[in-house]
């Protein structure tokens, strides 16, 4: 059933919202207080353009957070439990935000943009707050906003030559996770080598929200010869790529070991790192659950469910599928589960789906492709 | 241009969401993290229950934060720049929580409901987050989670009929912003007088999310009689009524002085609750901007939009409209503005509309009817 998603002014328009109603969206979600485009009428062609052409994605809605001051780079460190010592100015790493229960509040990438100044590019929580909240308990000298930056993914195999094309081979020195200021015709970005897939790409993070339209035409026109198209966030694609979504795969008990976060979390940053010695604690302790891939049994198609499916293992409730996509790749049903440590990949599972069917799968790792 | 909300496991479902769509939802908005019904597909009848009959509401989305353990009490103070010392067991206030600039976070209910135990009742931003951080940082013994707890309001003149003939005359001696614990056919309920309308009612808090479809069907049952029918907090009456909506007609600068919220402000609370310091220097050095409402000359009637209208006066730039509707009991456009202190009611004004329309209108204190 579809329902239509009603006008608020507490859900903010992207810059690039004329643009994408312009090529034709669809459908919207709710992100950050802001709407997200989802789609654009054609889910085939949007994957195919991801996997074998390039896609274009309004992606305003991974809002920063900047923490600039003489305390910022202290803040940036308190805030997340990976050690920050060695992050080189230009340089954005995956981290966790976690609560003082070691919980993840976040799973944002912080950029360095200078000794004193960081982005968190968030996910889709009110990191602002909690931000504000630390800083100001600790009286540090830090201020903290969202500034006006807005980001447009380039992704799939070709996202190299559009991005070539628009702003020559300096770009394409840019390495993974690595950020550079750069102007395209007047028009002031920040550019990364980033994007929420594993096929590769940029993110265009436009720091001036009057020139959305602008910026959407150039890369648009920019990337006919390659067959770039709209798209956004892909649940298939990130399915198979094992990419967490924070709020959808987590819940209010998740911690950073369950949804393999493990590596990006240093036991031995320092005590004042908010959660730190939870984290320790958890780790010490050894985790109860683990995210795991499923493969469904079952291959008719069905569409994006919205909540969970319940799996068994003999009749015993092990966890959840907390996410599920067709993939046209595997030619089957996929899922990311949240599950018992006694399940591994390989293990056959039973599975209720939301909408009461009963089916079964396999669990695997990730990625599944 | 009417777009669909796509399903999403971070956008979740109400435990009232089969029963609003079987009786025929056509429009959502998220709110929490959670899908809000927006509409039924006739809005005159909609206001016209809310202000003749009574309304049944899906508020599941004013989620509540408990506060709960020895340190609960204090925590609930801390948070909130208003005294809590008088507040009994069994009632709720209507409070801002302030960050440490002032600025307003979020405008809950505070409930009590012991001397340890506490209901934050909060619009659309992250207060779970912010409580725990601060409870985090000051090293409180308190519990703080979201509980299994979901309103259902009932809403307009004809609501106390309602609930009498649902739960008998002790509930109807439930006085405004009163909680008391009830039961309906074996449903557990914290029964409230409530709600976002000027137009009298109860909210139902319905705390087993399993029983959601069950309550709906009473509650619209009980009500055939006074011509019940599913609405949801209306655009039009909330302006005409002056509520505010937190996120939609405030920003990230706004102080409760700005938005008629002094009078829930003491001055001298306790200075270890968060902000009070910013708060004292705020009143002291007087507010720049107020909130009035805007009744505009032109009468075609437009849909709600989601941006802000600028106002004028003499060319001059003296603010925004920040919520906009179609009163049908004054058959005007009206609005909400946040405005330079230097315009007063009775002020003729310029407007642009989003839509880029020139406008003009005049300006009055709330409410509007």
């Amino acid at each position: 059933m579809a329902f239509t998603i009603s006008p608020s002014p507490r859900i903010r328009r992207s810059p690039f919202y004329d643009a994408t109603v312009k090529d034709g969206v669809v459908s919207f979600t709710a992100y950050n207080h802001m709407l997200m485009p989802t789609g654009y009428g054609d889910p085939e062609a949007e994957y195919d353009r991801l996997l074998n052409h390039v896609a274009m994605w309004d992606v305003s809605v991974e809002r920063q957070v900047e923490l600039v001051g003489p305390d910022a780079a202290k803040l940036a460190q308190i805030l997340t439990p990976r050690k920050l010592d060695n992050l080189p100015t230009g340089q954005g790493w995956y981290v966790a935000i976690c609560d003082h229960r070691g919980v993840i509040l976040n799973d944002p990438i912080l950029l360095k943009l200078a000794e004193d100044r960081f982005w968190l590019s968030i996910a889709d929580s009110d990191v602002l707050f909690w931000a504000r909240s630390i800083a100001g308990e600790r009286k540090l000298d830090v201020t903290i906003f969202e500034p006006d930056v807005s980001p447009l993914a380039i992704q799939g195999p070709r996202a190299d030559d559009v991005v070539g094309a628009l702003l020559g081979d300096e770009a394409l020195k840019i390495r993974h996770f690595q950020v550079r200021e750069m102007t395209l015709q007047g028009i002031p970005l920040m550019v990364a080598r980033s994007g929420w897939s594993l096929q590769g790409g940029f993110e265009f993070y436009l720091m001036d929200s009057s020139k959305g339209t602008e910026l959407w035409d150039l890369v648009k026109a920019a990337g006919q010869p390659f067959n770039i198209g709209p798209g956004n966030p892909n649940p298939s694609e990130r399915i198979e790529s094992g990419l967490l979504s924070w709020g959808g795969d987590t819940d209010d008990n998740t911690n950073p070991f369950e949804v393999r976060m493990g590596r990006y979390i240093d036991l031995d940053a320092p005590d004042d790192v908010v959660g730190i010695q939870a984290l320790r604690e958890l780790h010490a302790a050894g985790i109860k659950r683990h995210q795991l891939g499923v493969l469904f049994d079952y291959t008719d198609t069905f569409g994006a469910y919205d909540t969970s499916s319940d799996v068994f293992v003999e009749g015993k409730h092990c966890g959840v599928v907390t996410a599920h996509a067709w993939s046209p790749r595997l030619k089957k049903n996929i899922g990311i589960g949240l599950l018992d440590i006694s399940v591994n990949p390989g293990d056959k599972v039973s599975i209720t789906l939301p909408d009461g069917r009963q089916t079964s799968g396999e669990l695997s790792k990730f990625p599944l492709v």
